[in-house]
């Protein structure tokens, strides 16, 4: 691999199961410098305080130091845990992101955003710092499986709304995706995008907020699930964030079409080829509820002064950040979808 | 106070023991928004992860935000902690310094090092990230004890001798210090001298390793010493921080005027003055202990491939980051000093 530095010694953050399915792969990246290997167990609730304890306590009884690297290897889970352990070692050192599913290559690992997570709240405590290098290998995408493929492809879905009408053009009319549909180009274009948003505004206040179309109703209705799931004592998601996500950017394309910013045969369009993937989680939505749901909206952190903050589309592939919108259009956003 | 920000909500960290000493004081500085406080006792001790996971979970549970600002009230203890837990609390938010010591006025208040300690390693988990403002009020002067008026004049004179040869005349010559005597003026050209190498050098890549003279040699006196309180089981220190850097400085102006950077007069004045304050601490110091001391300058930091890396001066006043010394050399300049 093509790095400037020269690590006088490796950590590898692995995911367990995706260090079964490649134990060799690191060995192809062609490092001289000792190696050793520490794998977390997937899932959001490992991405916990005692899981960085357990890390930089390794780090230390091993003598890592500012000229060691730590390369996080697996999704999402992987690179926010393992980036906030290697950004805060020793006040930062050098870390590379392998991101093993879609969502983690075109999101979760570039950017520089880090974290973990604490009594149950997503991300709360975290950092922001860039890794030296993000290595995409679409050789993991085979592994995923059809709703963690779906879950990236939102958010490909996303990153052609935002910027680029051309890839919107290539991938809306795609059946049903497997992984072996997603091209490497596409994954590019998104990381490259992203990269140069974050290089404007890497803390997040202003212009980023484009990267969160779709997020706010989208996490509101996350959020919503979620609790209702805890309620029902479910032992699964509801909706997954990717999907929810999806909705939310049905959502905030109607608010966009509300407020005269977008056309109705753009949002219209835009409706049809989100609907077609992601609809079919939510069925029977009871009216309601849309009260609790805009209730989320109140709590995001992108608000101002209590008035709720959506990233707004002008057309298809161009996006304008920092609208505010009201809880009654909100409302009627989710009304129109799901009632 | 003068501040930009308009904080929605305010969080004091604070020390338990100049809370009891100044309770009204925070009221003094006029701020409008709601203040929550959270007492931290002193002591390296509690600067912890768990004091942190404390600190986060009452930040939750009373809805801190990005808007929100946190005031760190102590020595550098505080300021460590409070510092490390504001700049990852939702990977973020403002905090001032309210330094009580004046090592923390003039050392570790300023400059945005921030870290916890984690099994028994100092600062060995942290971040770099800068107060929004650190407030100085020498009014906490007198409350301090002899020791810490000592271990924040050290660092004085380090300022002094790295780069202003009219400060080291001026406090060259006082006696006994008390907390009368140290000026305003100090203070604030030490913190702007400070502020100004960290601007330049944020993440201490070079210049600002002149901010650690005396400190490769003084933390090797400082690590031996805490090693050996541990094995004699004793409940004290018997060399602190500060004391452990003044004689650090000492040896690495011997070694500046062997390496033929510094005059020999200059090395005997600086000499003469510093162990005026900081002989007394240690006595009878036996020879055969000096390669251990010489096995923990190896392990600082700032070395590179195993070369032992100090700043020298090349006159008083006038510093040169970066300068590599052998070990015979190291074990030379405790000799001269101890045996």
């Amino acid at each position: 691999m093509e790095l400037k530095l020269k690590p006088n010694k490796i950590a590898i953050i692995a995911d367990q199961n995706v260090l079964q399915l490649f134990p060799y792969y690191i060995d192809t990246l062609g490092f001289e410098a000792p190696i050793h290997i520490f794998s977390v167990l997937p899932g959001e609730q490992n991405k916990s305080i005692e899981e960085a304890v357990y890390l930089w306590q390794n780090l230390m009884e091993n003598h890592f130091d500012k000229r060691s690297l730590i390369i996080n290897f697996g999704g999402g889970m992987v690179s926010d845990l393992g980036g906030f352990v290697a950004s805060t070692y020793q006040r930062g050192i050098p870390f590379i992101n392998i991101p093993t599913t879609l969502l983690g290559m075109i999101d979760a690992a570039v950017g520089g955003k880090n974290a973990i997570n604490l009594n149950g709240v997503k991300n709360v405590v975290g950092t922001v710092s860039l890794p030296e290098k993000v290595v995409i290998d679409t050789l993991f995408l085979k592994t995923l499986s059809p709703l963690q493929i779906l879950d990236g492809f939102g958010e490909m879905l996303k990153y052609a709304l935002i910027g680029n009408i051309s890839l919107w053009n290539e991938i809306k009319g795609l059946g049903t995706i497997k992984s072996q549909d997603i091209k490497k180009e596409w994954i590019d274009w998104c990381v490259s995008f992203k990269e140069k948003i974050v290089q404007e505004d890497l803390y997040d206040k202003g212009l980023r907020h484009i990267l969160n179309f779709g997020h706010t109703m989208g996490h509101a209705i996350e959020a919503y699930f979620m609790q209702k799931d805890r309620d029902e004592k479910k032992s699964f998601h509801t909706v997954s964030h990717g999907h929810a996500v999806a909705l939310g950017m049905v959502m905030e394309s109607y608010l966009s079409y509300h407020y005269g910013l977008l056309s109705q045969a753009a949002f219209e369009e835009i409706q049809t080829v989100l609907l077609r993937y992601y609809k079919n989680v939510i069925k029977n939505f009871p009216a309601s509820q849309i009260k609790k749901i805009v209730e989320f909206c109140l709590l995001d952190k992108k608000n101002v002064n209590g008035r709720i903050n959506i990233t707004m589309l002008e057309s298809i592939g161009k996006s304008s950040p920092n609208h505010f919108v009201s809880e009654e259009d909100c409302a009627e956003a989710i009304k129109q979808l799901f009632v």
